[in-house]
């Protein structure tokens, strides 16, 4: 079969696996595609954790036998046991597929190769790196978490063409153009969680739910050492679907924690490091162990420069209006500057007025 | 004829204007195609100040005479006459050109609209608007000179994500990319003069030269309101073929006047403003009668800030580098914010590691 017709297939396979965005982490989004005399005859994808795989999707919605076909897969079919369903090799060889072309190998090391290798000894022809560009992007949280056991982490900053979050400290001000704003919602909608800082909340007040598009609200967290905020923020709204997770460093005042019983959220202390501040890291670990593993940073200064400080940092997205504000909050403030180098420019577009810069470490 | 041609001809003309780039302010950049049979017979370019229109020059390089031919040039031809050449229009008219199409009409009051009836009234079709946006762009120097009698002024940014300029007050930081660095230079072979603070001469000590293409150097302008400079810093090195411009304020000592005797540059006192500054203005008004049009500002901070506060900026074009410094030299430190806002966003490209953005008012 032509390479062409591989690609055409594997796009189909990867429009598939988006589908699956915000609803199967700690999975992977995966989409799977069947075609048999250059016909598709059957399309799944993995809809929600826990629930059955991409190519089990495809084989049980094919319009007819799917034996002598080819599978489409952008992740390498798994074969291990320990998990929520059956794996799904075995029943890839069963149904006779003869071929399998692969965007990525799973980067889990309980599959990584394998599961290609047992397609290739039950004589299945398998093709992998179609459009792995492409499929490791669309998994890149999922990529970053199995193979680090950390979650995926994106600032999302908002700031003036020089650089200033807001034009007077401790003062909102509103930067972004719509299109932006629209844009943070959808990634919200992608992320598992959002993050932002006590004082963020003070200030802001924001919801940190999606609205402006249909999607599925993120965690909440807010980083709030001392327990300083109370139920008149919005973020303890009751209306709010997902829960709010509050980080609290080491052990607090009884009656600081009271405050939050009743409100719609979770308290987790974590021990304060050195400089009596709880490590980023920490915080990371904590959050996965509750399936958290993607987070969308949304500020403020303090906590942007602790995430970059720490080196917690994979990706920075950057909105730049069309304002210059001259003084105010800089978006970082580092003690160590050495530490915020050495990032790459991924992408550049437009954004409504705005121009949106993505980084990577 | 067709439209597709008279775009095809007018994006030959736009080219060779062009060419007349840093040689040819206070005029604008002009040239001119002379096409008959659908085929070009002449070209020519307004190539230096003082010298022969882009006209005559086509007409006078023309292969075969250009009676019934199209003249495409990208600004309306003069009939003015107070200027260094015959004005170009009874020489068209004497030609026998038959048709004659303009990206532009010129914003200069003494000709705007006037050449095109002259030309209508001698019975040649007349046809304008071709490219208009292009040659406006290519000519944006010479029509803000000519419509305000003020130069054209360019805020060249080179700093971080985060709004940097340098990473220590008082010490030089390189930020940009090579590819940056080159475009610079073209633009410094484009712009008529360079201007800077004395503050950046101390800490930078730049030439402001044109090394890293093949270009004309700018003439050099330096704000040096107390005359505190001298002769170890190499923009007065002797080799430098253009002038150096250093603008005092008020009366100076004649010690320190002295101090600049010798070197290869003028000395230009202006009276300092309310605020112990000179006003913006009031230097871009002495600098517009020594013939320079256009400025590119290259920093630092109290110089852009000043631009920027009082109102004389026309364009920002802002190289961002892959990087964060956390700390250091904030590119703008503005007392009223109000003076940086409404910019657009006019263009966003890589330049290198960089992006570039460029605004507009």
């Amino acid at each position: 079969m032509a390479r062409a017709t591989d690609i055409k297939f594997m796009r189909r396979t990867l429009q598939l696996a988006q589908k699956g965005s915000g609803f199967v982490s700690s999975n992977p989004m995966v989409g799977a595609v069947i075609v048999k005399n250059g016909k598709v005859i059957g399309e799944g994808f993995h809809q929600r954790f826990g629930e059955a795989h991409a190519e089990i999707n495809a084989i049980e919605s094919a319009s007819q036998p799917v034996r002598g076909a080819t599978l489409y897969c952008n992740l390498e079919s798994c074969c291990h046991r320990n998990k929520k369903t059956p794996p799904c090799i075995p029943r890839i060889i069963r149904e006779g597929i003869k071929r399998v072309v692969i965007a990525s190998l799973d980067p889990n090391p309980e599959v990584n190769g394998k599961g290609v290798e047992f397609l290739r000894n039950a004589g299945i022809v398998v093709e992998t790196g179609i459009m792995q560009e492409e499929s490791d992007e669309l998994n890149r949280f999922f990529f970053k978490y199995i193979t680090t056991m950390l979650p995926y982490v994106t600032l999302k900053v908002a700031q003036s063409i020089d650089g200033k979050i807001t034009e007077k400290i401790g003062e909102q001000t509103w930067l972004s153009a719509k299109a932006s704003q629209l844009l943070v919602h959808k990634w919200r909608s992608a992320y598992d969680a959002v993050l932002i800082g006590a004082n963020t909340v003070k200030i802001d007040n924001p919801q940190l739910t999606v609205r402006y598009i249909v999607g599925r609200n993120p965690i909440r967290v807010v980083l709030d050492g001392n327990l300083t905020l109370n139920a008149k923020y919005r973020l303890f709204h009751a209306d709010y679907s997902s829960k709010t997770i509050v980080i609290s460093q080491g052990n607090q005042d009884k009656k600081r924690i009271k405050r939050y019983k009743g409100l719609n959220c979770e308290v987790i202390s974590i021990p304060g490091g050195s400089n009596n501040r709880i490590p980023i890291k920490d915080i990371l670990r904590v959050l996965v162990q509750k399936n958290i593993t993607s987070i969308l940073v949304e500020g403020g200064q303090q906590i942007f420069s602790q995430f970059i400080s720490q080196e917690c940092v994979d990706e920075i997205a950057v909105f730049i209006a069309p304002k210059i504000l001259g003084r105010g909050l800089s978006t970082f403030d580092l003690e160590n500057t050495d530490m915020g180098r050495d990032f790459k420019l991924i992408r550049y577009e437009e954004c409504g007025a705005d121009v949106l810069l993505t980084y990577r470490i």
